[in-house]
């Protein structure tokens, strides 16, 4: 039997360039064709599932479907699965289930084979406020093979569910011929390995090899990165491209037959993500490390960040991008970054935007980097508008700017400039936070804080420095070393560093994961060793900075635990 | 017996708040005490409720509360039943299971009585995120009497759940002599004649009195009201106060024993909010209406936005206010509602910014609206700084600002002196914008956008107008009838009205709430007699300025469908 796996990239509600996809394929070749996971809606959809106009393309997708399945693939040995949505409506018309299901496409049409069980709804994901769980079996028998059928979560065991569909698979058919999973998988650093490890699993159990198709794409923070694969026992007889659309087709009775252990049962892994809910750290074993990542991994991340932002640009329909470069490490990384994602025929610009505190190495630094990466680098200096805003605040309320006010003043004109010159040549602007800075407060609202996208935001800033010196290796040193060695400023006053506020990053960083990602309280980072007042200090950063992340823009997320739409906390309490 | 309801009024994590409250309680009445849902941790609390340092509180609390219902309670005719938060721990020692539980506190200390069983999932809600339904069969016998259990959602029927905790505790005790409900449940317009109606129904169906204790509080953007009441059949025996802590005590055997209906079994009626996740406009009976409130709905609103902006404030600390006022009608009511807000020692200020495009009307009105609200006017003119600005940019750029880069520069201008001026007096900065602006993108990002809470995010434009007119009734006409007259207009450039860009108010507020609450599609609304292009030109609009929402303040929630926490959609989509 063949096998095709079509990892596909789509954005999400592109009802036609779906279409236009199943079209494109003719003539269409003989075996079993499986696509992602919502591969006809595209994923997450969030509440755009429940809208009735989002719902009226769907219904239309599915006729057109129909009719082409028929007239295309009658006669034909071809057997497509597709992802896609169910819809089951009440009396009114009104959505009353929604199942996340596998469709089968073949000449004699569209029909549902199986919904999706486990519907994971931790960090980033709400999928139990709109779908219903699947009862189906599971089961397909084709061409006289039993192909055992999931979607996503289904392969992982789930201490909040009742259902296990390997487990109950596997109890009524201990042996198959294929399993697949149609997938929508959403990336984090190091999950590949992890999914592998599991699909090897479920194929030493059943017996048979495991084919795993997931879509590419970026939607707003959240990526997806293909990676699709035949598994077969400890093999891999095919893996997708990453970061793009890819195809693999091979015969499967080629590929099946191999060693295979004998497993008793399926163990219970549960996905990354659902045990990052309830994290364990176990510090004997393993202390918290925030910097640890080695040259594939420091590669791994680039291309995700380089993805994610040329993803959500293509979405937005940009084609120019600015950056606000001062001369430090975060804006010469992002600069660095949006110049290695840029396409032919856009443009990127940088944007010096000096004050009376910013040091003339700042100026060198930042024109020294411009010139490395062939970037235009624009001098808008806020020095004569920062002053007349002092003598008009002296003026009109009889207070001169000082202290926070003064500080955070040269920060806001730097935003209002930014986004000017954003309305000018319609440009994206790119944020420079870092993670560490986002977990503190560290940063002016509607200043430093401002953009459509955050490249940085989910990398701590020891990690903006390893990526910053992994970069200078891997292309050509773009990033001057005086940048890198510099004690980190916001320059808004004199003399102005960043120690002044928060302790060294490396602390910083460490208690921060702990905080964060195993969710430790104060007093347990206490007993790990950590400075009892500085765990004080910047956990109390933490808390009271909520407000701030709450109008931050998108984050492109590379790890599980990240700010963003999978944090959620109130702002105030006490 | 004697029941007292203690409709209690604390923020999330006031732990030493919520123990003292006990303790002051000395002596204790004898009889049943109730509390709202959650009373011991607050609610909603998120991701907050897995973190460990939250963790060790609520344990600790438990602790000192176990000890402290011995010592009080011993040899008492008291029982008090508190909602709270019930942990079970792995090996590992981290959270398997958590459970919403009514505790009980008697003289033999601290013990689990009751989980709720219908989480909402839905809107706003992510409790199946958090917590385990519970199994208990919700039946407390005490001195003599059969009290029937819930917690908040459990009173209602619901589609999405298997559980039907009413009408399975009626089927095992068709009669009781009360039941109880512990709630947490957000406000919305409306909601609580709804409430008191199936509250009624529970009433008759067990002939017996139905006792209902919410909470009090702001959480951001979720209000809860108190309003707890003791039904009984179709009358009222005692209903709190609304936007304040509140103590009823009565005899509950001399409020029973009323005549109630013969009913058959309970209906199925669901949870206002959740059958707006699908929900139906019956068009030939309800046309779309949006602004048809009485004066005892406008009065709940203006009530429910002036509790809303002081317990933000509260729980932020702050005592000082600013509100940018424009000469239009979003600020003058913003100032008012601010106004009426305000706490003795508080101050209020308000900042008028005119540009080249401020008609000398729109400092006429500002000025008579300050002076009739008695806040001060500060005058802090842009004209100078965009002047300035204008020949940077040239001289820089060799490109005039004009269009849409010459209009934002000025409203950035605006929101970077207004938050300059709040970091002087540490005043926090309410929002102008309104919701048929958010529905639309009708803002400059990070210019008139800015703000710390909107007060007006919930209510479209021609609420506004109908809360301002409404407001001059009540409030001896503080707001300038050339303010409420005058054409709507941003004034960033020369003529400027909102209707070159947007449908009248009246049509584009109809179109939204079809696409936003009721969910419908553009076809819907143009067969519902909505002209074609413009309903498309407002589906576009709203579609495309997700981005501006996503990085937008906490906005009061005042209605069932609102933007915020409760309204996820991709940003970017087809």
């Amino acid at each position: 039997m063949q096998l095709h796996l079509h990892q596909t990239h789509h954005t999400i509600g592109d009802f036609n360039g779906v279409f236009k996809y199943l079209e494109d394929m003719k003539p269409i070749k003989p075996g079993l064709h499986l696509f992602p996971e919502l591969f006809l809606s595209g994923y997450p959809l969030l509440d755009l599932c429940l809208q009735k106009g989002f719902i009226e393309q769907v219904l239309e997708l599915h006729q057109k479907l129909e009719t082409w399945a028929i007239k295309t693939l009658k006669g034909s040995d071809s057997l497509l699965l597709v992802g896609g949505l169910d819809y089951k409506f009440d009396d009114q018309g009104l959505p009353a289930d929604i199942y996340n299901v596998i469709w089968a496409l073949d000449g004699s049409g569209m029909k549902r084979l199986y919904a999706k069980k486990l519907l994971p709804n931790y960090d980033i994901f709400d999928e139990e406020k709109y779908f219903t769980p699947g009862e189906e079996p599971g089961l397909l028998e084709w061409n006289g093979k039993r192909i055992g059928l999931l979607v996503c979560e289904d392969m992982w065991h789930s201490s909040h569910h009742i259902q296990d569909p390997v487990k109950e698979l596997w109890q009524s058919h201990p042996e198959l011929d294929l399993v697949v999973n149609l997938s929508a998988s959403p990336y984090h650093i190091s999950k590949s390995s992890k999914r592998l490890a599991r699909a090897r699993e479920i194929s030493h159990l059943f017996k048979a090899p495991f084919a795993y198709v997931n879509r590419v794409g970026g939607e707003d923070e959240v990526l997806f990165d293909g990676d699709s694969f035949v598994a077969d026992g400890d093999g891999i007889a095919w893996r997708g491209k990453l970061w793009q659309s890819d195809l693999g087709s091979l015969d499967i009775d080629a590929v099946s037959a191999k060693s295979y252990l004998p497993l008793d049962a399926p163990s219970e892994v549960a996905n990354t993500w659902e045990s990052l809910f309830t994290p364990a750290l176990d510090r004997s074993k393993n202390p918290i490390q925030i910097n640890s990542h080695n040259e594939a991994t420091l590669d791994e991340m680039r291309d995700a960040l380089l993805f994610g932002l040329r993803e959500y640009a293509s979405k937005c329909g940009f084609n120019n991008f600015l950056v606000a470069v001062s001369g430090g490490i975060d804006s010469a990384l992002v600069l660095t970054l949006a110049r290695l994602a840029l396409k032919p025929g856009q443009k990127l610009e940088a944007i010096y935007m000096p004050g009376f505190f910013s040091s003339s190495l700042s100026y060198d630094y930042s024109a020294q980097l411009c010139e490395n990466l062939d970037v235009p680098m624009r001098h808008l200096p806020i020095k004569f508008t920062h002053s007349s805003l002092r003598n008009q605040f002296q003026d009109v309320f009889g207070m001169p700017l000082e202290g926070l006010s003064d500080e955070n003043v040269q920060s806001r004109l730097r935003g209002m400039l930014l986004y000017t010159r954003s309305n000018q040549t319609n440009a994206m602007v790119i944020n420079t936070s870092n993670k560490s800075e986002l977990a503190v407060g560290y940063s002016t609202q509607y200043g430093d804080s401002v953009g459509a996208l955050s490249l940085l935001g989910d990398l701590y800033k020891t990690e903006v420095f390893a990526l910053c010196e992994h970069l200078n290796r891997r292309h050509n040193h773009p990033i001057p070393t005086g940048i890198i060695e510099r004690a980190p400023s916001a320059e808004l006053r004199e003399d102005q560093t960043d120690q002044q506020s928060l302790p060294p990053y490396d602390r910083l960083d460490a208690i921060l994961e702990g905080l964060l990602s195993y969710r430790m309280s104060v007093k347990e980072l206490q007993e790990s060793g950590f400075d009892a007042d500085e765990v004080t200090k910047v956990n109390d950063l933490w808390r009271k900075s909520e407000y701030k992340r709450h109008q931050f823009c998108p984050i492109i997320k590379i790890k599980s635990k990240s700010f963003g739409f999978g944090y959620r906390v109130p702002i105030c309490k006490l």
